[in-house]
């Protein structure tokens, strides 16, 4: 290369990396044929084993999702239907890396055909399977990057994501990728610098690269110029950071001495370990998702009431608002959720609670009885007319009177919704009847916009700051002011230092955001006058 | 049955029809062995050439996309590899009418379960090429309706839409459906009645049924009063469709005597064979899809610019506006389109058409040529930030140059944009330089109320006249007014009598609609006070 090849794409975990760029789409290394049909059946067994054995340890070192997937994974990998017709394909002469390559190909393309979101979940899962293994095969120990690494290539697993050790640094760079994935989650909670989109991923690239995840750029082969304004913006970014994380217990406040309200989002009772109470005012978004797995289906009662008030204890005295199932969309329940042709405008979210008026009396009783040990409110995801709200409180009025009855402790939270239908935030007067609003700025930005927050294609379009949605929650925030309505946001826009200035600007608050945006958000907010 | 079963449903295509009931889905004449393998194998062969002879003589019938589809039916038939697995079936010892139906049930689950609209289509048609031959197969003609019947089953396929005959009266009352599909949009321009999603559809009822496709009920066995009170609403409708037939050479005004312009909505240019000129005001949208046809693929520049001149002096002075390719959403091209998750929020309308700059120029070319020969608009689909606007502008302007240059015939014409994506019509003024705004209703009411126009099971919420859609039709109306830039609206709401009030206090002053709802509309219009 005869020069700084610079390209550009979307931060999807911020933050700066400097150090040896890591090809991860090279030609995996060769695989040594074993000799013999048995040899090679042998290799692929022990190759299976092995790979079991790395993603259970994986497993014991994470949490939530995380480790729910590396679950679901290992009970793919030890299910010997999938491994039969490679098995097979190698008693008729065929080495053990084709065979078990062409195995899952067939598989994944029978997934990814699929086009529905639970199955290409799957065919993910199954890809992911397929390179573990073959990364035993071919002893593909000499593929692990060097500590510090930028990996770069055209997307990542979230296994190889987990399994990479980034105490060292490093970052990621991918040509497709999508900041609402899997991986970019993870990345923003271990805070490993991360950019999709970069278009292209050449594979003939090595040595230094500088990876500017705040503003979406890399580097490769950089000048000296290159190095030292990047040593700039990466130690300002770094002392912010610092200063940021100082002021975490410290209650937010503007510039000018407007005190905010920070709550948290809390998609699993187990993110509750690593966070102390003291650092934010409540849990603003907790979502209940977890609980309706796509390996163990529909929870029941006392599952729920017992995660429920696990989150209201550890809150003591500060709000915890529960949303109540919000599957459908890009959350499929297996036995709840329905295929559609275009999930986020479907039954999901109360549409579908409403439809299943059996799973959603069991979650409203865990609620209720759930209430008396903290400060609950209960939202409703979706909401897109009154009536949908007037039905989902008479069955919580309903489900109170039966335990009245059955002289069962509970209490009635307060009861409201969410706005992220567009039709809420055009009409908020229909809705002055409703304990609180919360504003999900990703479903409101996907749908003002009509640009699916999973689609890279018309990435560009979802943008929480454009002028429209901006007004809508300025819109909604003025209504709530002036009816006495509590108004708070609880989508990514709240988390996002860019947006932070225009939602407090439309009069906002109270946000919720992802735990590892606290600090950055409360510094955020610190630098702005209203 | 002990008395009269009363089940309510969606109207999809008004009227009202009085006549004996007839269950589509009861089970199939039962099929006669023919003795011998070959013999067998005699009768698929004869009944696939009769039924290819009956779907041949149908698409001599029909115009435009309908005899796209049976073209498109004709080629499946002709195709050997469909049939190849049912003969060798037969050859195995399977009669005739089992070896079809397993041969395409196995290829109709593989494209059912693509879950993609485009394969999801092609489904239904391998299910209607499967009844087809089964019906040759099982000799059941003594299946067909008696004159003047209701229709009655889960779905009806279009062919056999098509193939009944309708000269008698009738109507259709369906289990499942939906009044966007293909067969929905048949019944309407036929003015045949029809309801979709009456829930059940009973397979063991005979006798009289009163179809109300006007509120969406059917009555089966009914009273004599009902009866009664059936035939004056009836009547009524009659008179009303009677009167508003006569009007609709009159130029449409309000009870009190306000001017209302109503164009027309055209598909395709052979759609307006059947239509004079003066009974409307002119094209307020003309659809360019046709030329994109799932068969066909993409158009050159030459068949675009033929197709545009035909429209353009088949309506002399009047204005023709012709919207650029709106392909993407339920709309797939071979070969333009993507497969994507949430095809209504992805790439799609004008976002395909900058992002394959090769297909657009042709139809800007096309239509810059075009324009000479009539009083064109153009208008752009899908627009969602004001930089498409500019883009799509900027193209135009460019070929304009070229053909300046090498000396062609060319008038600019005035450049549009639908209001179909809330963030337009949420905040218009970012808009303030565009020629005029052509509202999209039924885009712009699957977003505002985030319920996909084709899924029944979000039907309800799926409605032009929540207050939301209605307050942003009157919010880009007013601003139009204020800053002289004309506003119109080309939704199913804008033919929709029960709407047409609510636009007309809306501020709308301009309305486009199929022309099967010409008559209708104009009636409406006349019995308002604005």
């Amino acid at each position: 290369m005869s020069g700084p090849l610079r390209l550009t794409g979307t931060p999807a975990s911020g933050g700066y990396a400097e150090g040896p760029i890591f090809c991860m789409d090279n030609d995996a290394a060769s695989y040594l044929s074993k000799g013999s049909d048995a040899a090679e059946a042998a290799a692929l067994k022990t190759a299976i084993a092995a790979a079991s054995e790395q993603l259970a340890a994986l497993a014991a070192t994470t949490t939530g999702e995380a480790t729910d997937m590396l679950e679901f994974q290992l009970a793919m990998l030890a299910d010997d239907s999938l491994s039969a017709a490679a098995f097979d394909a190698i008693k008729a002469g065929t080495p053990a890396d084709k065979a078990w390559s062409a195995a899952l190909a067939g598989e994944i393309a029978g997934y990814e055909a699929a086009e529905d979101e639970y199955f290409r979940a799957r065919a993910a899962d199954l890809k992911d399977i397929l390179q573990q293994v073959l990364d035993v095969l071919t002893s593909a120990g000499n593929r692990a990057p060097p500590p510090g690494a930028i990996l770069f290539g055209e997307d990542i697993t979230p296994t190889r994501f987990l399994a990479t050790d980034w105490s060292a640094g490093g970052g990621i760079a991918l040509a497709k990728g999508s900041s609402a994935s899997h991986v970019a989650m993870l990345a923003r909670s271990r805070g490993v610098p991360m950019i999709v989109g970069l278009g292209s991923a050449a594979r003939e690239i090595a040595g230094l690269a500088l990876l500017d995840a705040e503003h979406g750029g890399i580097v490769l082969q950089p000048t000296s110029g290159d190095i030292e304004t990047f040593r700039k913006f990466s130690t300002a970014y770094g002392e912010r950071s610092r200063r940021a994380e100082e002021g975490v217990m410290k209650p937010a406040m503007t510039k000018n001495g407007v005190p905010v309200r920070v709550l948290i989002n809390v998609a699993d009772p187990v993110d509750l370990d690593r966070i102390d109470i003291k650092s934010c005012d409540g849990v603003g978004l907790m979502r209940t998702e977890f609980l309706f797995s796509k390996v163990t289906g529909l929870p029941d009662e006392e599952a729920q009431y017992r995660a429920y008030r696990k989150v209201l204890e550890w809150a003591a005295d500060k709000p915890v608002t529960i949303r109540t199932i919000d599957a459908g969309g890009d959350k499929p329940v297996p036995g709840f959720t329905v295929e559609e042709g275009n999930p986020f405008l479907g039954l999901r979210g109360i549409r579908l609670a409403l439809a299943r008026p059996d799973v959603f009396s069991a979650q409203a009783r865990a609620l209720l009885r759930a209430a008396v040990h903290g400060n609950l409110k209960v939202m409703f995801p979706m909401v897109a007319v009154h009536e949908e709200y007037a039905r989902a409180t008479a069955l919580f009025a309903e489900e109170a009177k039966k335990l009245a009855a059955a002289g069962e402790p509970y209490a009635m939270p307060p009861l409201g919704i969410m706005v992220e239908v567009p039709s809420v935030a055009i009409a908020p007067e229909l809705f002055s009847d409703v304990a609180f609003f919360s504003i999900g700025s990703n479903d409101l930005t996907q749908y003002v916009m009509a640009a699916a927050r999973d689609n890279t294609a018309v990435a560009t379009l979802n943008s929480a700051t454009h002028p429209a949605v901006l007004r809508l929650i300025a819109d909604v925030t003025e209504f709530g002011r002036q009816h006495h309505i509590p108004v708070s946001l609880c989508g990514d826009a709240g988390g996002d230092a860019a947006a932070i200035p225009l939602l407090l600007k439309a009069g906002l608050r109270d946000v919720s955001v992802v735990p590892a945006q606290l600090a950055l958000a409360k510094a955020a907010i610190a630098g702005v006058t209203v």
